[in-house]
């Protein structure tokens, strides 16, 4: 396995698998590995024959008052993850590498970025949008693959790469989970052991969600009035927002829609975690 | 000559040169062709092996009071033109090929967007960034070549590919004039024979900031108010701006700055005109 710090580095390598013919398959994150990001690579593995993780704790998509000086830093672990992964290359530049002056240029995807986490975290989606930009066009991928956990940057960069036609396929692969039901995340790292426990309430809120919906239940508000009650019992948390909206344009679910997205935001001590399920409503027969 | 109409198909045709070993010219266009674009096409065809030109009006880049309705537009004409300039392929899509939906991706260059033509015209940098970036990844050119004339545009796109790590070449080629020294520009159709000559002024008061600033004047203010004389005392007009700004930052110019971007806009009729000069003041010796 290779490591490239520099641009230039990683295109030259990228360079020499495309012109052997190679497809290359990419999985962009901000380090901390976890089965979630090793589920991404394992299907680039299969499905690829070139495979590039990017570990770069992205500063700009963090808000002056988040936890990017806390973020998990793992770098040597991450490392050798990806080489038992069968990793070709990972892509590890400096701040200083991505971001060489003043940067002015942003991508947004207007719309899609202010909703759910958008509206409690106003400026990150424009920090993924851009960053991921820059990935892709410094990577070059065919192919790249993002967690369903983070649903709503998914779309995000779904759109962004339609709308500004890049050449890329993203492929959306299925949240991994703990065994009681815990999304993996980088920032459960924060959790002690209790609030670990009580964080299962996500899970099991959007289980009590999608159990409603396929009873038959279209109020939305209803919906998210009982998945607010699983959490708020399980133990002392703040939510950011428990929500029913349409999967594809995260727009406030009706009787109509045939795919929910439920999505939540709680912040449990220090974390603030995020988890969704999509749920089909099959359509009047 | 080929014509594409499809993202499909310049993608096809583009694929084809580059497999071959071929680099890849470009020049993006909203039609109209005259002597700017042409000298633009000529130094493709120089320095590439296939050279590729858009023709889209670009909708996205005019405000609701603008021109885009009475823009010229002579395909035909254009056409013939590339052909005889021996240009391999036009793309000229459909609004609906570039937008097929609803398009809620901005790719914006703040800071630089919002000065001199962006003060004047909000939105329309933005307009242009976007719809410039979705032509690169749609048509992957090695070189893109712009002209002087739009001194901010070149400055913006340039900043662009920069900071999203685009792996594409700018070119900046010189402005093409008439005789008497109007810039060549697609909006100098709708002048009549009176308002033409008229329009020499703008050239003739880039030349008086000039001779001021090569003669020592280091006071801008001093130098664009001798400038606006030479335009108003040419005929009836409206100044949009006259600047004196640094020819990278287009902040406000200094006696400290070695190299001045003066710039204006300028209505003559239903015309709004663009021109610009870069004076290089020699430093200390």
């Amino acid at each position: 396995m290779e490591i490239a710090r520099t641009k230039a580095e990683i295109r030259r390598l990228v360079g020499v698998a495309k012109k052997a013919g190679q497809t290359v398959g990419f999985v962009a994150t901000l380090g901390a590995l976890h089965g979630g990001h090793m589920s991404l690579i394992e299907r680039a593995r299969k499905e690829t024959d070139f495979v590039v993780v990017s570990i770069f704790l992205n500063p700009t998509q963090f808000g002056p008052d988040e936890d990017l000086d806390e973020y998990p830093r793992q770098e040597e672990k991450d490392l050798a993850l990806c080489e038992k992964a069968g990793v070709d290359v990972v892509f590890a530049p400096s701040v200083e590498q991505m971001y060489p002056s003043g940067h002015c240029t942003v991508v947004k995807i207007e719309g899609l970025s202010e909703k759910l986490c958008g509206a409690n975290r106003p400026g990150f989606f424009a920090g993924v949008s851009t960053v991921v930009a820059k990935l892709f066009n410094i990577v070059e991928p065919d192919i790249a693959y993002f967690g369903q956990k983070d649903a709503q940057q998914g779309l995000i960069i779904k759109r962004m790469v339609e709308e500004l036609d890049m050449p890329i396929e993203i492929r959306m692969c299925q949240t991994v989970r703990e065994e009681e039901g815990l999304a993996m995340s980088s920032r459960n790292a924060y959790l002690d052991a209790k609030q670990r426990k009580q964080a299962n309430c996500l899970y099991q809120a959007l289980q009590e969600g999608k159990k409603l919906i396929e009873g038959g239940q279209v109020d939305r508000d209803k919906v998210t009035a009982a998945m607010e009650r699983v959490i708020t019992q399980a133990g002392p948390c703040s939510i950011d927002y428990v929500a029913a909206v349409d999967s594809q344009s995260l727009e406030p679910a009706t009787a109509e829609n045939r795919s929910w997205l439920l999505a939540l935001a709680v912040r449990i001590g220090r974390s603030r975690l995020i988890d969704n399920i999509v749920v089909e409503i099959p359509g009047p027969s």
